[in-house]
């Protein structure tokens, strides 16, 4: 009988588990995780710290049942410390066991990176990737008042949001010149960081921070040549593949840090699968390996990699990094290439940008949608969105990661047969706009 | 010089105006409307009379100003009467008057159907097409009590809920067996019946209106075989191709009664063009000519015909008659055919629906959403989509109408990159979800 052993209990983890099972109905299919949980979304931990969501237990997304009822085998705080022929070997309360295993999928995630500051290690400095991480910030956050966050990404600005929204005064400070660095060009980040700032969170951009000062904990920060007090810092300067087991297991690592993969989610050992945030990803545009630490792209991968671990042939064609995040009142949106990704890659660029209204301009409630497609000036194909906007930015975004799939040009995104309501869409959708203003240059 | 005349000032003869003027800077360009005011939205007319829209001309969507700007001469109540030779011949304030033109332009939209019920021409009966109906059923529903509409169209419910709200009370008799029935099958119309009777309306289904009683004013109706007591009858059965002036003209008029149009939006009258309701579109599912009667489509439809009238050679694709609506509480949105649109045409078809939630589940606010794809079963193309959710329809049917016009099958819709953040979409797009349970039936 085949027995698919999964490593870690993430998105990627868990639908492995449940995608083998589905695959293989005789199969054994085992989980081994090193956290206490249940699998969680990470995604959510700012949304408790901030209070829209009460507690974190409410972000798990799985019960003990429900695996049960699936026949997945879960085995929580049981770290695995390596892999000995066709045997795991896990670590729980202490003690070592083992497991035999047909196929194993490696779904270890990743893990937050922490930049080498002088004093980073001194208290009430925190990352956050899980609930304990999650309890301890929120935990701190109840007793301090000023607050520094290192990085200006996703999980930063949500964080920053979290934190000022429970009353305390905060920073941000972005060694690159704008927010959201990886998923935006200059002209749209501009409009978030104004966002920001009438909020009256203090960004810093172009702003290394040099030292953190205070033993045993933190009492301020220096972030470029100014010193910012604080008394709460939270470190959130992108995560990293956890690798540590593949390295002992002997896969390929790729460039990227992540492990090397192949559209069946096979490692370059026989048997060996991995997804997720581990796992290295085609990026659909450039053809080349990255990692885009994505929810959404582990769920997928899990499936085809659990599912093939159980004897199918799914297949994972790669993904976009299609982004979307909603902070300070702005929905934002990316997917694709940006303009200056895009000129790292020598690709020349033709951009079609609007600055339009999601609903009727007469509708109470219409808000204001800034759309910027860019397309490749040789054959005008589409090869990256960027949005920014009140509300409506996910789902342009699912579309134009649709067009970028299909290889749709301007012209064939100018004439999508757009729907209109008043209360819902202007009669004139911002991208077929943008499309329309991209193909008057492209055709000159 | 170059002058092009366009008759009808609804959004296809704005449009048709705007890109004719864009495309030869030197012509002239003059528009005839026979109605006292500036393009305005008819879609929105359902939400002033509801009271979320102040007042009937916040739905004029242009000024004499801005069409000065661009040098568009607008000649408003000029009911064109007949086309001579080059010359257009129209009416304005009881004089005939004559103009020259080199091509013309027909967007003179579509007109109520009124449909045969004895009574009909009573008092207190309308359709809701232009301002006036608007201001006329605004101020009947003012001392109205019971409202009879008829059609469960869009319009039909978009007017009932409006005349609900106003605090009439409110039937809907529609002759089909179900609500919008020309954009849901019947598993998804009864999701919004259902938020219909909730709400209060009385919704009679399957009901013919066989009379209308009342002298000189309407005081009851025969739905079935039902007296239903009405102080207010709004008739919303659908609307009909405007084609007076084409059948004038000699223009072939195509089996749907809308005026025949190739991809260029030429007639089949050399220098004379059609955009909008008034006007035939190639089904892009079919292949076969419809008419839409969207406003969205007339947008599309115009840009292309004012500029082709104006010495472009722009091409209009087709449509799918992508439609969205906010009624009860739902967005409800279809794009290419339903299922029994597919049967009616002979097309085989294999379903992929879900019931699923706008947000990830823990996060507040997460609506219910329902998504039914529609495919072909010989090549696994997507052929339709329908949507009825609590929010955020819109774009997913703009997502599905592109995957159509891309020939997209279950399988490329099931690995769209999508995106995913708590607070605005779940880390499992319902599309991606409905298009891998319809792959599995396909792979059967």
């Amino acid at each position: 009988m085949r027995r698919v052993v999964v490593v870690g209990l993430g998105p990627a983890g868990l639908w492995s588990a449940i995608s083998a099972r589905v695959a293989d109905s005789s199969a054994e299919v085992v989980v081994l995780s090193d956290e206490k949980y249940l699998t969680y979304s990470r995604c959510g931990l700012p949304f408790v710290i901030g209070g829209e969501i009460g507690s974190f237990e409410e972000l798990v997304i799985t019960s003990i049942d429900k695996l049960k009822s699936l026949r997945i085998q879960v085995f929580l705080e049981s770290r695995v410390v390596d892999v000995d022929g066709d045997e795991v070997v896990y670590e729980h309360r202490g003690e070592l066991h083992r497991i035999k295993f047909s196929s194993l999928v490696l779904a270890t995630g990743s893990k937050p990176f922490i930049p080498p500051i002088p004093g980073i290690d001194a208290g009430g400095v925190y990352s956050l990737r899980t609930i304990n991480d999650g309890v301890a910030i929120s935990k701190a956050s109840m007793k301090a008042r000023r607050a520094l966050v290192i990085g200006a990404g996703a999980i930063g600005l949500e964080v920053a949001e979290a934190l000022a929204e429970r009353g305390l005064e905060v920073t941000v400070a972005e060694i690159m010149p704008r927010v959201l660095p990886a998923i935006l060009d200059g002209d749209m980040a501009r409009i978030l960081s104004q966002a920001i700032r009438s909020s009256g969170v203090n960004l810093m951009l172009n702003s290394r921070v040099e030292e953190i000062i205070g033993n045993p904990t933190v009492s301020s920060a220096v972030v470029g040549e100014v010193e910012v007090p604080c008394d709460l810092v939270v470190v959130a300067t992108g995560v990293r593949p956890n690798v540590d087991l593949a390295r002992k297991v002997g896969v390929s690592i790729g460039a990227t840090g992540g492990i090397e993969t192949d559209e069946f989610m096979r490692t370059s050992i026989e048997g060996i699968y991995a997804a997720g945030d581990c796992a290295e990803t085609k990026h659909l545009v450039t053809g080349r390996p990255f990692t885009p630490f994505l929810g959404s792209v582990a769920y997928r991968q899990g499936k085809v990699a659990g599912a093939n671990a159980a004897g199918s042939s799914l297949r994972f064609a790669g993904s976009l990094g299609s982004t979307v995040l909603r902070v300070f009142g702005f929905e934002v949106g990316f997917t694709g290439l940006t303009c200056e990704q895009a000129k790292g890659e020598g690709i020349r660029t033709v951009v079609g940008k609007v600055k339009w209204l999601t609903k009727a301009e007469y509708y109470p409630g219409a808000r204001e949608i800034v759309v910027k497609l860019v397309f490749r000036a040789d054959d005008g194909k589409l090869i990256g969105g960027q949005i920014v906007g009140g509300e409506a930015v996910a789902q342009r975004i699912n579309l134009l990661a649709a067009a970028i799939a299909c290889g749709m040009d301007a012209e064939s995104i100018a004439s999508i047969d757009t729907c209109y309501s008043p209360p819902v869409a202007d009669a004139i959708e911002p991208i077929t706009r943008a499309a329309e203003i991209a193909l008057r240059k492209l055709r000159k």
